[in-house]
């Protein structure tokens, strides 16, 4: 296998207001922070963890998914932590093929997958973090938000049904909600894949063009596309907003699925290796007794 | 009846640490508010509402009793607001007795009571207010919670189990969900049933001599009661800490229950009357239509 020739840190695709850890007791202002961040600086063809060879990066992907299935074992055993990891993006970004490239060696004892449809009449008649924090993981869990209560500041703003000052209010109560989680023991990675207008359009007339891909097409879809602009902006006004140090952003370049695929993989086991997990002790009784 | 001469004000017995209201859109800092709170201040004994005959007062408390059930009717037909009552104070301050006499002419259509028992495993691998938000209320409905998340800045507390900066930080988390409630069209309005240590002493003892009242006992209430200094301590800076503009606290002298009863009846008819409820603007063709 070649050799890997890195040419770029993950901290550079991490984007956090405020580079400051978070300490208990500590009580940061949850407002959202006023950082001006340019979503079309980050290019969705760059390939900064690349070997510069297609077939050894597929390989790698392949490699860190078994990893992180151990990774996974091991967090479901030391039972400390939580895992939240958030997806976004457009249509055709990807979300679906890194839940199943990523974490798909992953065992389903202690992952699992949200997702989330237009709102129900009940879940409408309270606050929108309400049907979001219901599904978040307990003690041992990974769970991937495959969108999440992002599409509540991103769809009715560019649909004109929020102001920008609602707007400005979600963005404190998700900074809110976030730090609640992180502060009772939930590690939150966001990762929203960045794609170029281009590669929609392909990936979109594939689905058209083959009919066993027409599940995945819905009209609605290319209506968004529409909005291409809108809701790149209202994206970019997000991660500004909720890239905090307790939850931040990462851009992942996402024109590559192979890039993805390692962007995110070896981000999430940065993660797990960070909380240094531990099978919990053993009772050393145990090992004395026979089973006859 | 006699004329009632009301001596106090309801303001005079709220406490929220800033007297600003809330802006949509604004961000003010939900950090714990640093104020000076003297709970023993308070006379459980006070009766700042009553006429000065006891009888008087008994048939005020049904008759709003009676209005409130009105109000909600309303109110749940008008479905834009949420309204949460907390209820908390030690065990005997008269939790169950306010739901039965003040909201308890009220339908169960709308009107909800929700209580918590000690956590389960799965809650207790969720942060302490995933369990909480599940119960909020929905738009037009009224939820009381006969006890609630208040429970998780006291008893840890007292027992020990966590540290004043582990629970500074869960007021500031405390602050930040009731703000994401208010913000989101919920009225939260707290009450701390205040009643003194004799008066805990005589209805303790009434439930021991009364065996159909020991299903209200539990050997626990009295380890509790050898706490009492140190509940008031905790309590006191709970409402020092989380009583704020968008959620304030209410103590209520609570050693008559009549006057308990009077001074939530009176507080919650006016956060009603406060929202100018409306029947929604019926559909002027329906009135044409013959039933045949």
């Amino acid at each position: 296998m070649a050799k890997r020739k890195v040419s770029a840190s993950l901290p550079d695709y991490r984007f956090a207001a405020a580079p400051t850890s978070l300490q208990p007791g500590a009580s940061p202002k949850s407002a959202a922070p006023t950082v001006t961040f340019d979503l079309s600086r980050f290019d969705p063809g760059a390939r900064p963890f690349s070997s510069g060879d297609k077939a050894t990066d597929k390989a790698r992907v392949a490699e860190l998914a078994v990893e992180l299935d151990k990774l996974q074992d091991l967090f479901y055993a030391d039972r400390r932590f939580k895992l939240l990891v958030v997806l976004q993006g457009t249509d055709t970004s990807g979300k679906d093929g890194t839940i199943r490239d990523v974490f798909g060696e992953m065992s389903a004892l202690g992952v699992r997958t949200a997702a989330w449809k237009a709102p129900s009449d009940d879940e409408l008649a309270h606050d929108y973090l309400w049907r979001i924090h219901e599904k978040v993981p307990a003690n041992g869990e990974v769970v991937i938000f495959n969108r999440s209560h992002y599409e509540d500041v991103l769809v009715p703003v560019v649909q004109g049904r929020i102001t920008k000052e609602q707007r400005a209010q979600r963005f404190a109560q998700i900074n809110d909600f976030e730090r609640l989680l992180t502060e009772t023991g939930t590690t939150v990675l966001k990762f929203f894949l960045n794609i170029s207008k281009d590669v929609q359009r392909e990936r979109l007339q594939e689905r058209l063009d083959d009919p066993s891909k027409h599940w995945k097409f819905q009209v609605g879809d290319l209506a968004a596309r529409k909005s291409w602009d809108a809701y790149q902006a209202a994206y970019g006004a997000a991660i500004a907003a909720t890239g905090t140090p307790w939850a931040p952003w990462m851009v992942v370049p996402a024109d590559s699925k192979t890039q993805r695929n390692l962007m995110v993989a070896m981000a999430v086991k940065e993660a797990l290796l960070r909380l240094k997990l531990r099978y919990p002790p053993g009772d050393p009784s145990l090992s004395k007794i026979k089973v006859t």
